[in-house]
């Protein structure tokens, strides 16, 4: 059996998010459907972050098992020539371990971007939250820094998807303002290792009060333990954000079932 | 009479281009009916430069002479509503001479947009050429600097739109190159008094085949000096092409017919 590691990059706006679902086309579906064209062999492709419809991706990262031979560096392009533009195989590794997407996640790093102010970029409709307004980004960025850190994040979690434990750790929360074909945009990086449903869009929510100044920074640490979905912010839209990175560790052998 | 200007970026994926056109959607056509819809008043609004179906503009410039007294803030944002998400009005001032976005215009400054390598990217479909290559990026560098000044750009020159004169001034051609969404892409910024019908088209396909070996440094000055199309490189895609910015003087009084 091989072991395969595959790095992903999709525009999420015309599929029903990365897992297969009955309503429609997916990331995941057409990945399966490509390997099977290309080997003959039915194989399930799990991905590290089961990103929702409309959100993007430009390092998922995907494992599959395999008993076919063909060679690890035809595998990109002989997938993508049976793919949709919009999913784009970046690159194939083999492991000599049993690898598996989810498991051994380390860490995900999301990005979500927001477009501001009064004109709404032409170039970012599909890849951005327009919120038309000016937000504190000064205010944002240090409420953002009040998330770092191991906490129960129960208060960030939408109904759907209920975990045993609703603790989980951001390694890192980074923001930059900068622009895009001249249109002022606000990007969070957020890194942890693991994520409640919604969370990272029910986080931006939250910020994007504080940039309104409609939240205080002495909220935040309310909000999170009050674990009450319902007086965070509101669940920033799908195609603002982007899964950038996924950290994987090799599994302890001592350690595997 | 009032002299308007107006600052438009589109998305012309899905437009036949600027001007109006018996065949489809056009991004003039779009602009007056909004202007239209807002004021009851027909105008015609010119554009700086005329861009083909599939060229984008982040910085296009267009005048309009009107006898509406609407307040000048009022205006992108009235318009704005009244056009399609990939047309934005960013601003309009209101000069106090005759201004015309074509007959007073002093350059202009285009991007192009290749992107390279293995992998094509699932982001810049409709706003880039997509070369699947290692380039000589250096070299194409080096070669675009032997386009700048004042020459005869006959050789650049598609058919179709024939002009008095051929001579045309590249101000300043600048290379970078970068990565998009973690995938390489090469931009060409090239500024110039006027260009010739699909001239930075055609001078980046030209660009394109020093990239690759195919024409050397010296190849450039030869195909300036023949003035014949047919020995240049290939006219390079539409949707790579981007107009940046317009910069425009006020007319000399004494010189105004």
């Amino acid at each position: 059996m091989r072991y395969l590691k595959l790095t992903v990059a999709y525009d999420g706006t015309n599929f029903v998010g990365w897992q297969i679902q009955p309503n429609g086309p997916s990331v995941q579906g057409h990945l399966q459907s490509a390997w099977n064209l290309v080997t003959g062999e039915s194989a399930v492709i799990t991905g590290s972050g089961r990103t929702d419809s409309g959100v993007h991706a430009v390092g998922q990262v995907a494992s599959l098992m395999t008993e076919q031979s063909l060679a690890i560096a035809s595998i990109p392009g002989a997938m993508n020539a049976n793919l949709p533009q919009t999913i784009v195989v970046r690159e194939a590794d083999e492991l000599d371990y049993d690898f598996h997407a989810i498991r051994d996640a380390v860490s995900k790093t999301y990005r979500y971007t927001i477009q501001m102010g009064r004109r709404r970029s032409p170039f970012l409709l599909k890849r951005s939250w327009y919120v038309p307004r000016t937000l504190d980004l000064e205010l944002m960025g240090r409420a953002g820094q009040l998330f770092v850190g191991r906490q129960d994040f129960a208060s960030l979690q939408s109904a759907g998807a209920p975990r045993r434990s609703t603790v989980r750790t951001i390694l890192e929360l980074r923001c930059q303002a900068l622009e895009l074909e001249e249109f002022p945009v606000f990007q969070i990086y957020v890194t942890g290792d693991g994520f409640l449903y919604n969370m990272v869009r029910n986080l931006v929510g939250t910020l994007m009060l504080v940039g309104r100044h409609k939240l205080g920074l002495d909220d935040i640490p309310k909000i999170l333990a009050a674990k009450n979905r319902a007086i965070a912010g509101p669940t920033a839209p799908a195609e603002g954000l982007t899964l950038m990175h996924v950290e994987h560790r090799r599994p302890d052998p001592t350690n595997t079932a």
